[in-house]
């Protein structure tokens, strides 16, 4: 290659998911053709964000501050605590629906093979904070994988020994989705829990 | 979302080609979760290659130096020289032939709608570097393209004025390709068996 620092450029665009040598390639290519402000810009964010952003103390959701922005609002409703997998599952969340209450982040979902159990998942102090009596209703949005719903069942008992009541989201064919193309479990499982039509 | 600053990363990410909202997203939780040594390398990475690497004062390509390292080596035959569009098509002919000769990168092909004409692709440099006298075969390497090719017959007249025989790849390149994205198998059978242009 012409410029080693290229090359070390391309290589270390491949820490990003998705990235292999070719699209590495291109992206420095493009970045030095015609971005050179926006990389710049990107070199800055990645720099500050890797040093800056820890965990929120009260959902583990990524976070500069002590505790992030959701958590600190005085308008989110204090009684409903959703528990999520991953800070994209809370984000998905958040975008897509109207709910005001707050959330937990577990960072995970139990995998005893792979060494993630209650205390990785920080299930300590979800007990803690369903020990402080706000919350009324925690809805449990773990994945319907067989791990996020052994998570569900486990994270649910918790709720249940402080008199907490868990909710868990309705499983069923994506709205728009073609049954053609929805996996045999979920049609399987939609099918079996059918409702009444109104 | 849970940080001001990870919006911000999320949305500088998105100067990279091919990465909208949603793999940006998947980008950042990615770096922040499993790769923060490798995000702090790519940020370095990237705020020095924006910062030192300019062009060759030779060839045009890519270069944190003056004259690169392949304009600058002993070993390459200065006889031949090859006029590529992109660094990336450089790099593709380099990765999957033999060749040791020279290139000429023009950054760009002849786009009068685009306002890029002769002097945009540095010809005025071109003329001068066969007019030292060293260069016996211009192998013209644009794309083929009907941008590419109208380069490509700019470009051989200018070896002709300098009694250099122009040489072009020959067909096996897939015609409306483009150079980088070539199987290394045909690139290479293609530069091989180049044909002088008539
Ligand atoms: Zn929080
Ligand atoms: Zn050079």
């Amino acid at each position: 290659m012409s410029s080693p620092l290229l090359e070390q450029l391309i290589d270390a665009l491949r820490v990003l998911p998705g990235v292999g040598q070719k699209s590495a390639q291109r992206m420095a290519y493009h970045v030095l053709e015609r971005e050179r402000a926006g990389g710049q810009r990107l070199a800055d964010a990645l720099a500050v964000a890797v040093e800056k952003i820890g965990h929120c103390a009260r959902c583990r959701d990524f976070s500069e501050d002590e505790v992030c922005p959701t958590c600190a609002s005085a308008s989110r409703d204090v009684h409903q605590l959703c528990v999520v997998e991953t800070p994209a599952d809370r984000l998905a969340i958040e975008q897509a629906t109207g709910y005001r209450g707050l959330y937990y982040v577990l960072q995970g979902r139990l995998s005893p093979l792979d060494g993630i159990g209650p205390a990785e998942l920080g299930l300590d102090r979800l007990h803690a904070r369903l020990a402080e009596g706000e919350v009324s209703e925690l809805i449990v949005a773990t994945n319907p994988t067989v791990e996020g719903e052994a998570t569900a069942h486990y994270v649910g008992q918790i709720a249940r020994q402080h008199n907490v009541r868990p909710s868990r989201l309705t499983h069923g064919v994506p709205l728009g989705g073609e049954l053609e193309y929805v996996d045999r479990g979920t049609l399987s499982h939609a099918f079996g829990s059918r409702s009444e039509m109104p």
